[in-house]
């Protein structure tokens, strides 16, 4: 069992790969076989598994996210940080905020075009703070 | 490894805060270290992880579920027990039923604002188990 | 720890009960109590824990991601593969690609009425990839 925090510095709306940094984490673990758990500890912003050879995928994915939770709805209540408050917080609820991930060799048993991805909801950037817990055998 | 089963009963469509229960049965587990799987044995409930500060948001996300996934929609074929029964089924396959979360110093790391939510999504009160493994070391 | 992959040949958009499956490969590991990781390696289909009783359930949910994220929907950008491409990616991204399951006497402990489905949401037959890692004591 290894356990390890990451942060990374965001620059507003939209997805950064972190399969890199999440791959070191699991390569320092030591661990070989078993699972990794990536764990988001915010609400305004999400981790994605998502195809990661066309960037027009995420864009597709934003135009998708925005339609389904727009920022400025009428509706909020909640928009203490802004138009874009709640809309984050329901993107968020509509992906993820914990990936569970096979490990063998030491490595993520990720599918040949799965990436993974932390999406910032909130229009300004943000530091997130990652989870990374391995377990499994040496 | 440690497993337990929570009961909690709902009083209708709404989410109930059971950070703390899950809290007291990783703490009973004595493991310190690792992670804590909370799964939801039921396909018309889930379990969120949202902002716990303003009740505004849990507001806000009643509003975008109910449009997404409408009550008495014409199209639904589904509906032996009632206008809120695909409804239900939809909202929670829209969110989800398990969630990882890490432990360490025997706690939840959740984030600030992050809590643990059980979101009935039916009209009526119902009874919901949840199966809480913890994994790890002491 | 136990970990094994299984292969599905889907025949086109729509869900295939794989609970069978898994608890075959969860009762093969000789793991009694813990819980088993179930991982799709691929962004076009996705993983749901569905009502397995009625197969208008499924129907119904079929409806619902055909209304949020359309086929050959003009917003699109990523068609590269035909009009279903963006939506499938899209449907996945809105369900679930990994699912953690708790495990005792050696089975999923499913609530009666769950079943687990991989759901493929490009048009074509596609052969899909589940890795499935089991933890915990014998």
């Amino acid at each position: 069992m290894h356990q390890t925090s990451l942060t990374f510095r965001t620059r507003g709306r939209g997805t950064t790969d972190i399969t890199f940094e999440v791959e070191r984490a699991v390569a320092a673990s030591g661990i070989r076989r078993g699972t990794v758990t990536v764990f988001l500890q915010h609400t305004s912003a999400s981790l994605i598994l998502c195809e990661n050879a066309d960037p027009g995928v995420r864009r597709d994915l934003e135009t998708l996210l925005s339609r389904l939770a727009p920022d400025a709805d009428p509706a909020w209540v909640h928009d203490a940080e802004g138009p874009d408050d709640m809309a984050a917080h329901a993107r968020s609820i509509l992906t993820s905020n914990s990936l569970t991930i096979p490990v063998a060799d030491g490595k993520l048993m990720l599918g040949t075009w799965q990436g993974l991805y932390l999406y910032e909801h909130r229009h300004a950037g943000h530091a997130r703070s990652v989870v990374v817990t391995v377990m499994g055998e040496r």
